[in-house]
């Protein structure tokens, strides 16, 4: 059976030192079996990928793309939670999705998959997960969209 | 004593077959004894019964018919998530009423009153929820109204 | 060692009688060890403090301002929910921050940290907390900001 971190390195995907929040809070908190992720932007290398949103230049591709590298991070800081081993996840539980978008924008479930996808291809059926997606006219240094998550680890 | 089963009859409520999500995730996990319902749309017979804003042309009264019906989504995945029995429902948790409003629009809280008028209706104490009504620029398929859910069940 | 109490007394904050949700709803529930308190204004004597816009007449201070006035309350659900003993508060595990916005507006991390900043000065290690902080584009009674939590207490 392959594993989560098999998949991350067969998908090329390298989780880097944990993203530290921009703000006085602290990146997950473990409650029981739960591990409440902080929202993540679509950060790589210290940088937001996207910018924008949606509707307004920014493509359903591109925000895809940026809610996948939110997802990284957020599969960066469950590593962290994990002490390193992600076959301690038993199921990602949920996903919160939230696209700056403008008002007639309607495809935010598109955008969001960029995050649900990965979950899949990483963690398998462990991966799927109840979701929320909706529009926000604006998010912390002009990302085009944010990703919180609820998982379950043993 | 009255069921949530007899409560839905005498509303005339009849839970169809649980909406598919729109996208690549599922409708609710369930997590030791927490059912995570995803975001739900007003969807009736596979449409969106009411799209557009608060604010902007959808009336509350508008608003709070397709909270409600996002509602009974939530109940037709609860009661799938409760293999049909919805007196194994402890109590509706916690809703997420997101309300697609224009920025000088204020009766978010009257609107989201439509799932959560529901929920009482139908399950007595154990509907009562904490809940948090905020506004959107825009939601999937221009619905404008999203809720979802997190229940304790048995 | 300091109770949570006492910080609050340092802090000249007086916990008044717990606000009433604004709608059909209740402030909290409690379920397990998780408290999950219903998205908080920031009322005080029974009025918002900051209506309007971030971006858009209202400054970041007087977000953060308003951001903490609604961890207040928060904290005042919190203790109506732990029966007085703010010292049964194990830990706070997680706000929403919905901060009313423009769509150019990147510093919702800064409005939001006057909610995260009051919890780590009340609570300690055990205030710190995973966190989401989004835009949106109107709040239930003009609001500035919103905040939610979930709380883990013994």
């Amino acid at each position: 059976m392959t594993t989560a971190a098999q998949r991350l390195t067969e998908l090329g995907i390298t989780l880097a030192t944990p993203p530290k929040p921009v703000a006085n809070y602290v990146p997950w908190v473990k409650s029981g079996n739960l591990v409440f992720v902080s929202g993540q932007l679509p950060l790589a290398d210290g940088k937001v990928t996207v910018t924008g949103h949606l509707g307004a230049g920014v493509s359903v591709d591109q925000g895809a793309a940026a809610a996948r590298q939110a997802a990284i991070n957020i599969i960066t800081q469950v590593n962290d939670a994990c002490g390193g081993d992600l076959e301690r996840v038993v199921r990602v539980i949920r996903l919160g999705g939230f696209v700056a978008a403008t008002g007639d924008f309607t495809q935010h479930p598109q955008v969001v998959n960029g995050a649900s996808d990965l979950m899949v291809a990483v963690f398998g059926e462990r991966g799927r997960h109840a979701r929320a997606a909706v529009g926000v006219p604006s998010l912390p240094l002009g990302a085009c969209v944010e990703v919180d998550a609820v998982v379950e680890v043993r």
